[in-house]
């Protein structure tokens, strides 16, 4: 007799409802369909030529093996160095763990902070995977609800509202996803302040940084050394495929974490580590900063464009690449309103159920990741589909 | 006040001892000592050109993205195909998850069939990783002490007996590190059998098929069509930097898998998916039996030249590139007999620390990932360090 059923925390771990939106798009596709993708969170952009070229030359030269678990020392202190470059902060090259994507830096954050039963808090919304690394390790999220009175982001009030003995840390994101909103440098240093007292670690997620528009991302670690910072190459270098992140770690934490990386990944991709030292140079830099006036240009049209149409996007996100918004009058189930796009306009977004459960049917994502003739289109058929 | 500590996991994982040999090894080589490697469980050959050439060819083709969290379908589908060609199994491509590393899919797998509180049956000595990745998920390996008498297996008597309330699967490996023995098809048969009427799960790590030699490695896969089976691009196939493997599971727990994949690393990464393409190609297979060869040839010299300087390796290794001996009349410490032969004949090999808890002081592992001109080497730094 086999033993029925998976395992428990299978039934809490929800598949992406992006994905599904994705597939039926793609079958969409398949019948002759036009699709303008406006529902994942990946750059339409491929990587930047010097860094393919770095990973060409890196295969060339038989780079092909193993790498210590926390990374190739170079790409370590490269990251460190763009830390003093980008935030002023002087940053020691041992403290950086060199991660196979922003997902194991959260794997590994998550499994030295966080034992069974206990909690992370975090605003709701907010990106689908971390309640799930969480639910892996038999603990949770702490989902509070945000809005736009807080720019849809935790407030040390909130935490200090919340907090409980179950709580380990405090998770944020800046900027975020799905709203695109940002923490302040202030707003950081309070954030820290609070979760310090209450004994609790902060984590802030800065995958984001580089795609900000009339501002500058603060770090947290320019207000608070001790932090963990979790950062990835996919978004703003346009490296999703090479599966390379990083973690930025107190020094105390540094050899659990190799353990940790040593057992559950061995190392990230070798080549991706050496393609990713291009990163840092000029031609790169130029590259990325063409790309983020494209994602800029694309929210300047798309934000206002979404609000004369009846979509609430009270607060102006300032990074990423997504809107969210309160479809309002539209309708009260975004899951209805986001098929019913997708099959009569064949526009596809995602419902705002993947990102928690707050207010989470009466709001959506776009992801501004097309080309802005394709957003005109995309606002053109949201008339006809909204009218 | 910060919370002290890190998460109670954190304790229990160890770091491989072998990383401590390795950094240590290279503090000695920095010094001009020219140190022998037998510690790494890596190929000392980089990945075939063939691979690489598709590597670098996907890149050209700006293939960066995402790809589906299962993998690539065409790899998926080559994958399939090569169980009809190398073990007459029909294997329908949807059974197979793409994963990054065998790493990645030994967390797949355990995130699937085990709840916090329960355990995986398997033989003390195994691959250290695999106790590691359970404790992560609040479960445990049920290490069972296997000797000489069942080539260090698993056996159906075996796990009859230690089965308990709390085992959810079993986990074999063939050929096993760090034995090198292989579980013939009737073996397996009755251990699928056993496992199936207890009601648990059997999985086998196959990651060193392949690398057999005299034999053919079987699959579980011709006997037990429901057994889940880990492996990798990394050893056969030389691609251990590229960070790519493989599960192979039940086609009724793939949507639970694909959930998990999603979230837990996305995908894995495409370029290496492109590249693996290449490896079942016939230049690729050529390349591949080449180096397999050079294995055999190695373990031919080793195997008895170490039984002749006393070391106690009762049952031939047939697969793998290790040789895992009993210490027996040159110590009891294998720790201290590797830290002697390190310091004083710069010779690196891994202590069974590693492997278990059963009669590991008296156990040692040598990996032959070094040439034979270094292997002749060995043996006389050998004969000096234990005269």
């Amino acid at each position: 007799m086999r033993r029925q059923g998976w395992a428990h925390r299978t039934r809490d771990i929800q598949a992406f409802h992006v994905m599904s939106v994705l597939a039926r798009a793609k079958v969409l596709e398949s019948q002759g369909h036009d699709v303008i993708h406006m529902e994942i969170g990946e750059p339409d952009f491929s990587t930047p030529a010097p860094i393919v070229r770095a990973g060409q030359s890196a295969l060339a030269n038989g780079h092909t093996g193993y790498t210590p678990a926390l990374g190739l020392p170079a790409l370590r202190e490269a990251i460190a160095a763009s830390y003093a470059q980008r935030y002023g902060v002087n940053l020691d090259p041992r403290r950086v763990v060199v991660t196979p994507g922003g997902s194991a830096a959260l794997l590994l954050v998550a499994s030295l902070l966080v034992d069974p039963g206990q909690s992370v808090m975090m605003a709701d919304p907010s990106y689908p995977c971390n309640r799930n690394f969480l639910r892996l390790l038999g603990a949770h999220a702490k989902m509070i609800p945000t809005g736009p009175q807080s720019d849809y982001q935790l407030t040390p009030e909130l935490i200090e509202q919340h907090w409980d003995a179950d709580c380990s840390a405090v998770l944020a994101a800046s900027p975020s996803n799905p709203t695109g909103t940002l923490l302040s440098r202030a707003q950081l240093n309070a954030m820290a302040d609070v979760t310090q007292r209450l004994g609790g670690h902060l984590v802030v997620d800065e995958i984001y940084h580089g795609l900000t528009y009339d501002c500058e991302a603060s770090s947290v670690l320019e207000v608070a050394p001790d932090a963990f910072v979790l950062n990835s190459f996919s978004k703003y270098f346009g490296m999703t495929g090479w599966r390379l992140g990083w973690l930025v770690a107190p020094e105390s934490a540094i050899p659990e974490l190799e353990k940790l990386a040593q057992n559950l990944y061995i190392c990230a991709p070798h080549m991706a580590q050496l393609a990713a030292l291009a990163a840092f140079g000029e031609e790169s830099r130029a590259i990325c900063e063409t790309r983020r006036q494209a994602f800029q240009a694309r929210r300047d049209f798309l934000l206002p464009a979404l609000r004369d149409l009846g979509f609430g996007i009270p607060v102006t996100p300032q990074g990423a690449f997504y809107l969210y918004a309160d479809i309002g009058t539209h309708s009260s189930d975004s899951g209805a309103l986001c098929r019913h796009l997708l099959e009569n306009q064949h526009l596809a977004i995602t419902p705002g159920l993947d990102f928690g459960d707050y207010r989470q049917h009466e709001h959506v994502r776009f992801a501004y990741t097309a080309s802005l003739d394709r957003l005109y289109q995309a606002i053109e058929r949201l008339e006809r589909g909204l009218g």
